[in-house]
């Protein structure tokens, strides 16, 4: 990492599951803003349901990669902290990511294009803030580390080589060319729309897919939203990353259907 | 609109229904910075309920005057996401202004003193993400858009003229000088209260005015919340735009009424 | 306070009971960029639940000084708007702080190592929006004042002397180095976590403290959640200048315990 031109400011984003009602966030700004006072701070979300890792992974998959390439994701969703999780940061050729080692980068880290450049572990009291509390390292190790590297500090400087990064599992995606059979959800959003775990290219072309969940059939894939009546159920190719979306067009499929993260979709040929 | 001078960052307002929880907003900004990374980034709402364009509509017009006139004000509450309604951009002496054509700058437009100076139609991909989605205009359209438009692009390169922009006619407001009889409530904000359609210059000024909402009165015209005490109703001037409203001092007119955007108000004489 | 440098731009922080789904913050916003371009304006909550003014003394107790010293922080849970309450700005070795003299500020003003300049009352119309509202003083005196003292201006420039600031007894902690029987919630969490209003100070160290609340008993000070098993309560510093917290380890232990802020805690010996 270069430090950053004068015309383009650093730019850090944060995630965490800290609601906005509380002073957490704000302590990580401001901790920031000394460290780097020209930096661009970027919320992703700070809605993340408490200690959910999965959630927080692919709120950052979904994002990455749209922002510069010098831009620093601090993502803290930390049940660990105060054990002997590891705190990293992680450089790639598409963002450094810097936050515990609990597998929250694990989409991002595997998304296509993406290459890991230098992973390492924050141990070096010199980039953290004195007296570290034991419940609050998004303050006082996290946002230091963020805004140290977002200024130009090279990441050995802030600890040793990280290696054998923590992966979740669940998270890998199906292997892209092989039809599948099931998938679930990954992630439900603020609109109720239901986003799976699968794309496109899970999907056998010469066949019109059909998809059932909680009971209810789709019987294909729709372009987008206006293919259907208002109230109606559609299966389409997403926003992110491709990944197959079920919705209902003007509603809320999540409520219509009953389902969380995890349910599964049934996948066949019409 | 002329680039923006280095002492004066570019201004990028968002608003949408998108809410906080997914990645929706934060991939917005991505694409914003990677395009203009000097941008001062600023939220007005993201909890805009999901595809009200009325509530939209207000949050922009209770705002957009305070901004500096190099604002972009970009808005995503677009139900229509998909269908053939236009994407345009709006260049006024107060701001340009950036989403669907679906009515969503009807109050902004109309407001005193604002003036259209250019309307075109979002069609250039050449400023748009490569591989548009066909759910998610709002980074893929609308945010490069704002982005270049903030950083000095003009608006005719972004596509042709745009013409008869749709308006939202029942969010026309009441002639000024002519006294009303009826009103209704165009917005209900955070604290409950509630923000009627009409400004001071609907009533008559001779007389006493008495409102009547939900089988309650309120007898006169205050000037501010100290003027009742605590618990009771009142009717005043509100902050935006003179528009009257109705609270309840340290309470929620809404909850005490039982009441919503739509709901009527009789306005008589004391 | 001297004019900001080039490299280290202007900060102003931002707390409200204004939610975020009206225009409110918004306005502000818009108000601060048209008198200080170049200010990092930082959100650090708009969720104090309405008029709770000791919720946010506390938020800012808890965070302003992880800031630069330049910054200035504008908080605006304003019960007493359009009475005779006064408008204050107060400048501090630890930042400056804009809003009404209601206590709000009685936290941060008495916590270690702070202290007072000079401290004016906001009555010069000249750092004023024109036409000052009667119920919205936040974006007509408040942002106005905060983005002109970021800017550089002397807070005498606003207006004379304030003598006799409002301060909020209960929210004096109790003396350090005195062992206490009794405590109280000063605050709980988005987490649910219970924040006390004694630190380690207010223990007899020489022995094992207990804590009873709510007709639980926690049999010891932890260190870090780590210590118990998941689902389990306990007691520990936290991290917010010390104070002991309650919580409940991947948990909610105001949800629990059925407690909120105000409830009792005893403390006695192991």
């Amino acid at each position: 990492m270069t430090p950053s031109q004068p015309s383009t400011p650093p730019v850090i984003t944060l995630t965490t599951d800290f609601g906005r009602q509380d002073g957490y966030v704000g302590a990580m700004q401001g901790v920031i803003l000394n460290i780097c006072p020209t930096a661009t701070i970027v919320h992703l979300s700070h809605s993340i349901p408490p200690q959910d890792i999965n959630a927080a992974a692919f709120i950052l998959y979904q994002t990455f990669q749209y922002y510069p390439a010098h831009t620093v994701h601090c993502v803290v969703v930390d049940p660990g902290v105060g054990s002997k999780r590891r705190a990293i940061a992680v450089r790639t050729d598409h963002g450094t990511f810097v936050g515990p080692d609990n597998g929250v980068f694990s989409l991002a880290l595997r998304a296509e294009g993406v290459n890991v450049l230098e992973a390492v572990t924050l141990t070096n009291p010199d980039y953290q803030l004195s007296g570290v509390s034991a419940t609050f390292h998004g303050r006082d190790i996290f946002a230091p580390a963020a805004a140290f590297l977002a200024g130009g500090t090279e990441p050995d400087r802030l600890g040793p080589a990280a290696i054998n990064l923590v992966q979740i599992d669940h998270l890998r995606l199906p292997e892209p060319g092989q039809p599948v059979e099931a998938a679930h959800i990954i992630h439900v959003d603020h609109f109720g729309n239901l986003i799976l775990n699968i794309t496109e290219l899970h999907l056998d072309r010469k066949d019109n897919p059909r998809f059932t969940i909680a009971g209810q059939t789709i019987p294909r894939l729709s372009r987008t939203f206006a293919d259907v009546a208002a109230g109606e159920l559609l299966a389409y190719v997403g926003s992110s990353h491709g990944h197959l979306e079920i919705a209902v067009r003007n509603g809320s499929a999540a409520r219509r259907l009953g389902v969380k993260a995890g349910a599964r979709v049934t996948v066949s040929r019409g």
